[in-house]
C-alpha cells in the first residue's frame, strides 16, 4: 500500500468564464468540483496505476464533506482524519478564449494541537502497512514550521520509504530530516539553495539530506541527483499545455517505480511521461492513460558523467 | 407579514486578496460566507427594521444546506422549497488595497417542472398571510420567462400589493402583469424603454403596466413615478462606498412604507436612507441603523410640478 499525506486538503473548483476581466461581473458558464490538495493528485494517479493507495491528513466542515463523498467513488481508501475547521476550496477561474486560469486559493482550517495528536497516532497506525509514503503540499495554519520534519522521521523510524513535495520553510526544515526523496521545482530549489543552475542547485539540496532529488524543469522534463548517478528525463519534444497536476503525477511516477523496486532510469521515464500526460490532457489535472502509455517508451533517460 | 420571493437564492462568498491580477495565484487572506440572492437581502434588511418577514424561493444540494443554516439564526422564517440541483455560489473577490470587487455568478441549479408545481402551492399559501409580497432577482435555468408575471398575477388575485425587483425579458414580461411596483436601476430602465433620460424613461415603464416605477439613480437617489405623483429623493449629499446590496435596501424601505401606509415622500425617505446606509457600511451588504436613522431625517423629496 502506497500512503499520500496532504495536510491542507482542499475542493477544487473551476470556473469557466468568457474572460477574466478585474472589477467587472461574470457568469460562470461551467462548474467543475473534484478532490484536491497534492497527495489527493498524487493518490489517484497511483490508483489509476493499479497501486492500491491510501489517503491521509485532514477534513472538516460542509467543504471536508463534499471532499470525502467525491472521493468515495474513487479506488484510493479514504483515511482523512476529522479537524473541526472547514477544509479549504480553490477557485480556478479558466477563460474560455486562452485557456490561462487565476487561481484563488482558501488559507485551510486551523488545526489544533489535539487534531494533530489525532493525526499522528492515525499517520503512525497507517506508515506501518506502507510500502512508501508521500507527503504533500502545503501546512495548515497552526500545523508547526516542522511537521513534515517530524512525519520525515517517523517513517523513517519504520523503515519505510518517504517523498516529501513541498516548498519554503516546510521544505528546508523537512529535507534536513533525510527523506528518501524531494521533488522541488525549479524556483522552490532556488528558494532552497540560491543557485539558479539546476544541478548545481539540485546536488546542493541533495547535500541538505535529502537521499535523492528530482527537480523538474518544466517543460524539459526531470533532473535527478541520487545515490546511484545523476540522470536527465525529457520527453520527445517539450509539451505545451496546462501544468496543473503536472507535478504530481511526476511524484505519484516516481513512487511508483519506486515501491516495484525498479531502476531510475525506469523511475524517471514514468515520471516524466505522466508528468507530460497530464499536461496534454484537456481536463486540468487529469492524465490519459493512452497518451502516458504511447510517450512512456519516447523518453529520454541520459545519465551525467560526471559523479553526483 | 411580508413575503420575499428568490428564485435563484445564492451563497455569497466574498474572498478578500491583496489584488486581483489575471493568470496568476493568490492567496485569500479572509473569507466570508452569507445567504444571498436578492429577496435574502431584501428580507434581511426588512428584519433589522422590526418587519415579520417570511422568505421562499429554492434551496438545494450542499450550498442550499450552508445557505439554510446560515438563515437559521436571522430573525426571517424560511420556507424555501426544496430543489434537486444544488443552489448557486457567487464569489465576490475584493482587493485589499482599492475594495474594488470582482465578481462571479454560478448560474444556479436547473429548476424541473415538479419542483416549479411545488413552489407554486408553497407561494399561493404564503401569499395569502402576506400584507405584501416581494419577487427579487434572477430566474435559475429550467424557469419559463414569464414565471414573474405569473406570480405578480397570482398576488394581485389575492389582492396582495407585489412588487418586483429583476431584470431583461423577465421584467419586461412582468411589468405587463400590472405589479405595484417596479424598481429597475438606470441601466435595466434603459435596456426596457429605449430611453436615457430618467424621467422619460420611468414614465414609459411605467405605461407598460406597473402602478409604480421607482428607478435608483445610483448615488443621486431615487426617482419615483407613481398614481399619486412624481418624486425626487435624494440623500444630502451623494454618497460612495460599495454598492452591493444598495438597491435591496431600497426595495426594502420601499416595502417597509407601503405595509405600514406610509405616504409616497416617506417610502422614499426609506428607501434613500436604507440605501446610502448600505453603500457607507464597511461590510459589502450590509447597513449600519445608526447611519440610517441619522439619514433619514436629510433626505431630500422633492416633488415634479407636471403630471406623471
Amino acid at each position: 500500500m502506497i500512503l499520500t499525506v496532504t495536510l491542507n486538503t482542499a475542493l477544487d473548483i473551476t470556473y469557466q468564464v468568457d474572460a477574466l476581466t478585474p472589477h467587472t461581473t461574470h457568469r460562470v458558464t461551467d462548474v467543475i468540483e473534484r478532490p484536491g490538495g497534492k497527495g489527493v493528485n498524487v493518490a489517484r494517479v497511483l490508483a489509476a496505476l493499479g497501486h492500491d493507495t491510501v489517503v491521509t491528513g485532514f477534513a472538516g466542515g460542509t467543504t471536508g464533506g463534499v471532499l470525502r463523498d467525491l472521493l468515495a467513488p474513487l479506488p484510493v481508501r479514504d483515511a482523512l482524519v476529522p479537524v473541526a475547521g472547514t477544509t479549504r476550496r480553490t477557485v480556478a477561474v479558466a477563460d474560455a478564449a486562452t485557456g490561462d486560469t487565476t487561481q484563488l486559493n482558501e488559507p485551510g482550517p486551523t488545526v489544533g494541537p489535539d487534531e494533530w495528536s489525532a493525526f499522528l497516532t492515525a499517520y503512525e497506525e497507517l506508515v506501518r502497512d506502507a510500502d512508501a509514503v508521500a507527503l504533500c503540499g502545503s501546512l495548515p495554519p497552526g500545523i508547526h514550521v516542522g511537521a513534515y520534519a517530524d512525519l520525515v522521521r517517523r517513517a523513517r523510524a519504520a523503515s519505510v520509504p518517504v517523498v516529501l513535495d513541498t516548498s519554503g520553510e516546510p521544505l528546508r526544515r523537512g529535507i534536513a530530516a533525510r527523506p528518501d526523496l524531494v521533488k522541488p521545482n525549479a524556483d522552490e530549489l532556488a528558494r532552497l539553495t540560491g543557485a539558479r543552475e539546476p544541478l548545481r542547485a539540485t546536488r546542493d539540496a541533495r547535500r541538505r539530506g535529502a537521499h535523492a532529488v528530482v527537480a523538474s524543469l518544466g517543460p524539459d522534463g526531470l533532473l535527478a541527483v541520487t545515490p546511484d548517478g545523476t540522470w536527465r528525463a525529457a520527453p520527445p519534444e517539450p509539451v505545451r499545455g496546462n501544468p496543473t497536476g503536472a507535478g504530481d503525477s511526476a511524484v505519484a511516477g516516481l513512487l511508483s517505480g519506486l515501491v516495484e523496486g525498479a531502476a531510475w532510469p525506469d523511475r524517471l521515464a514514468r515520471a516524466t511521461a505522466l508528468s507530460a500526460a497530464t499536461v496534454l490532457a484537456p481536463a486540468a489535472g487529469e492524465f490519459d492513460m493512452a497518451t502516458y502509455r504511447e510517450l512512456l517508451s519516447r523518453i529520454t533517460v541520459t545519465e551525467h558523467a560526471t559523479a553526483a
